[in-house]
């Protein structure tokens, strides 16, 4: 096993895989920019190194400062959590040429699925079901052709599109043409690359994803699905495990898909496959994550599976030891992520001073968290304060639970607002309740809210 | 179901029982000592009363407080978590009289299983194994005679006695008249009841206890086993499921035997049989406990069933609705005690404020505490910090998660000794890490580390 990981991240993920790391015995070095001096997982690694200032582009997404923290450390991996540079060819292959091994699939298999064109065509060949579109990037002309024969409404994405943002979705064909050139202009913004791709856009559908664990030598399992329709804005909000009001044996339908595309691809580590469910039952391939993800915790709690330490071993060169009927879920597990935003004013983020910070407790609840009473939230990173995780036998017991420990959750400052109370009212509301819920609930929901605001 | 309950306890037990009455839309009401004005139950719960001062006699164990308390506040049901009113045939006959639902079994079943030689006498007719001893509470005379028969060594014990106090091994004939005299004065002054009985003393045995979930109308299952064999003078330290090392079967058979007994006794509620297990894998009956345990987690996290809620849920009348094909535990649970004690002096306890309290997080990690920063640690009661829970699919990774979960935890103040890094050198020993420890393991190491100090 390694002599010493590095953690390449930040927050509530790097804490958690230091965690494991010290479970198994291994040291930790965690970097940190000057904005997360003080960071929980600073005091709980074995070492740590500053690797630039506040902001992300300087520190966490400097790859160069990244790896040479690690050879300066004698860090053998690194472990990149989610987000920053975890999904990056360019870091794995850079990993790769040092010597250094990137707890995460290889780079090869990573720039394959990482760009969402090449990845639709793989999975396609591997005879997952795909959503009419293209499957190769198009100019402004084809696109107008395709959508012409698909139909609308249309979903215009970027190539190399990832977390929810690059991708928009066009009802009026009148509008196509803007859209799809402001996406591109957009996809060149967020992520360097102005390639854009056009899929049909499912109504009414529903966010399926299932976790794989697969060793690249031809074992591989999935561990159940996870429903993450509550999003807004394509940023996920509530993830739950089982996916509530599924068809009867759909679940292990897209479960076997996800497998099939995992060892099509030559998958190796923990991954997930993001598929959307519609309201007929067909499923569809949107994209692979070729990291742990922010929900990984409903997953856990259902299978006890410990998913970092699962990819530790596998980039360790160990055999993924399971088969499919070692997995066994059992009841069900709900996330929420508590973030600093104010929904009150279009979810800004309110950074700053967290003077009040106890989280729940009690039976079957989780809290990961790198925040704690005094902590300071930067304003260079993404809004996460917490994740609060809960295990019941039965959807509407883990529910009761979520709304026990999410009332029962103390986190205060002055400046300081949380989507604590927005997630209780998407846990009451009906359509959640009936599992009557599609992606785009929560924004149908905030429009509503707005617009009566308005007219009052 | 309830529309109110009263909660007859303080500290990690209260708010757990509050916990899960809030998950069940239930709601509480906490009452609590002078001592404990500022403690978490009261701030949690629904409605507080203060029922007395500090000490406990005057407060949490009287019973007629207590129950103008639930009076006054309209409560229908009484939870007496453990220790305190919890095992007292007086207190649940005067809350049957007063038309309160004491949770738990009837006043009856308590009256004979709370008496140590009636309990085995019944057991013993279910067909229980018991170690050769009385059957009836015993004058010196007999009890002289008893044991020339049975033979040394022996154990002498309150027949009303509990919690591991009111007992004493005579291992030297010579010494037996003046250790039974001395155990019926310690029984008359701490039960108020000096009846004591005799039975053989098993060397070397493992204390392996049964949890038991009965309705009252025949429906009965076990939960599996708990390990508590991590004891210093018959105080439970670590509690583990399942029992590790016994030999193929045994548990199950104990589990059998234990609903055999809770369906002979009529039984509802949670209950615990607690037997011992000798080095031949002889098993035998030694008590039972009518309330739910310090330990219970453990079984939680293994069962995935949340106990509380089921005794609340027997006690307001529904079945059991469940089977014991039910029942399926998984992997490996283990829980630590947090003392407030000192180690180094005999395990004295340590009163007094806590500066600093921050209690370990991650995967599959459960905290049980009332404790935070800036608590103090009234000198009324028991020690108890915390109960720190870990789960895993075997033994060794969750004794690893146990370590590093003890490593994590942050607990000080300026006359504050824990037990946290006694436990941690337990977790360390080669006799625990080989599962083969007895009762008398924690005992022998202390006794030999102070010779050993002494002899320095």
């Amino acid at each position: 096993m390694f002599a010493k990981i590095l953690i390449a991240n930040r927050g509530e993920i790097a804490l958690r895989v230091a965690r494991t790391c010290r479970e198994m015995g291994i040291p930790t070095v965690a970097v940190h920019s000057e904005a997360d001096r003080d960071s929980a997982v600073v005091g709980f690694a074995d070492e740590s190194v500053q690797i630039g200032p506040g902001p992300p582009q300087r520190s966490y997404l400097n790859a160069a400062a990244v790896l040479q923290a690690a050879q300066q450390t004698g860090a053998e991996a690194v472990h990149p959590g989610y987000g920053f540079l975890s999904e990056s060819p360019d870091f794995a292959d850079a990993c790769e040429s040092l010597g250094i091994t990137l707890i995460g699939p290889p780079a090869s298999v990573m720039a394959v699925l990482g760009d969402k064109t090449s990845a639709r065509a793989l999975m396609g060949k591997a005879g997952l079901p795909l959503l009419p579109g293209s499957l190769d990037p198009l100019d402004a002309a084809s696109a107008r052709e395709l959508v012409a024969e698909i139909g609308f409404p249309v979903i215009v994405k970027a190539a190399a599109g990832g977390g929810g943002r690059g991708m928009s979705v066009v009802r009026d064909p009148a509008r196509f043409d803007e859209e799809f050139r402001r996406t591109q202009a957009t996809a060149q913004l967020l992520f360097g690359d102005g390639t854009v791709y056009v899929e049909r856009y499912l109504e009414n559908a529903r966010h399926v994803e299932i976790q794989v664990l697969c060793d690249g030598r031809g074992n591989a399992v999935h561990l159940g699905e996870r429903d993450c329709s509550v999003q807004r804005r394509h940023q996920k909000l509530i993830e739950e495990t089982p996916a509530p009001r599924l068809p009867g044996g759909l679940a292990e339908r897209i479960g076997r898909s996800a497998v099939e595309g995992a060892l099509a691809a030559g998958y190796s580590g923990a991954g997930t496959f993001e598929f959307l469910v519609g309201p007929d039952g067909g499923y569809y391939f949107m994209e692979v994550n070729c990291r742990i993800q922010v929900e990984h915790p409903v997953t856990e709690m259902a299978t006890g599976i410990d998913l970092v330490q699962r990819q530790i071993r596998i980039a360790g060169g160990e055999p993924l030891g399971l088969v499919q009927d070692d997995v066994a879920p059992r009841g069900a597990a709900i996330e929420c992520r508590i973030n600093a935003e104010n929904p009150a004013r279009g979810f800004v983020p309110t950074p700053g001073p967290v003077t009040q910070f106890v989280p729940p407790g009690g039976p079957f609840v989780r809290v990961d968290t790198h925040v704690h009473s005094g902590y300071v939230v930067p304003p260079n990173y993404d809004s996460l304060l917490a994740k609060l995780v809960v295990w019941a036998p039965g959807r509407d017991e883990a529910i009761q639970r979520m709304k026990r420990s999410l009332t029962e959750f103390r986190v205060s400052g002055p400046t300081l607002h949380t989507t604590r109370d927005f997630l209780l009212s998407m846990l009451d509301h009906p359509r959640f309740r009936n599992a009557e819920h599609s992606t785009s609930f929560v924004d149908e929901l905030v429009q509503t809210t707005t617009e009566q605001q308005a007219g009052d």
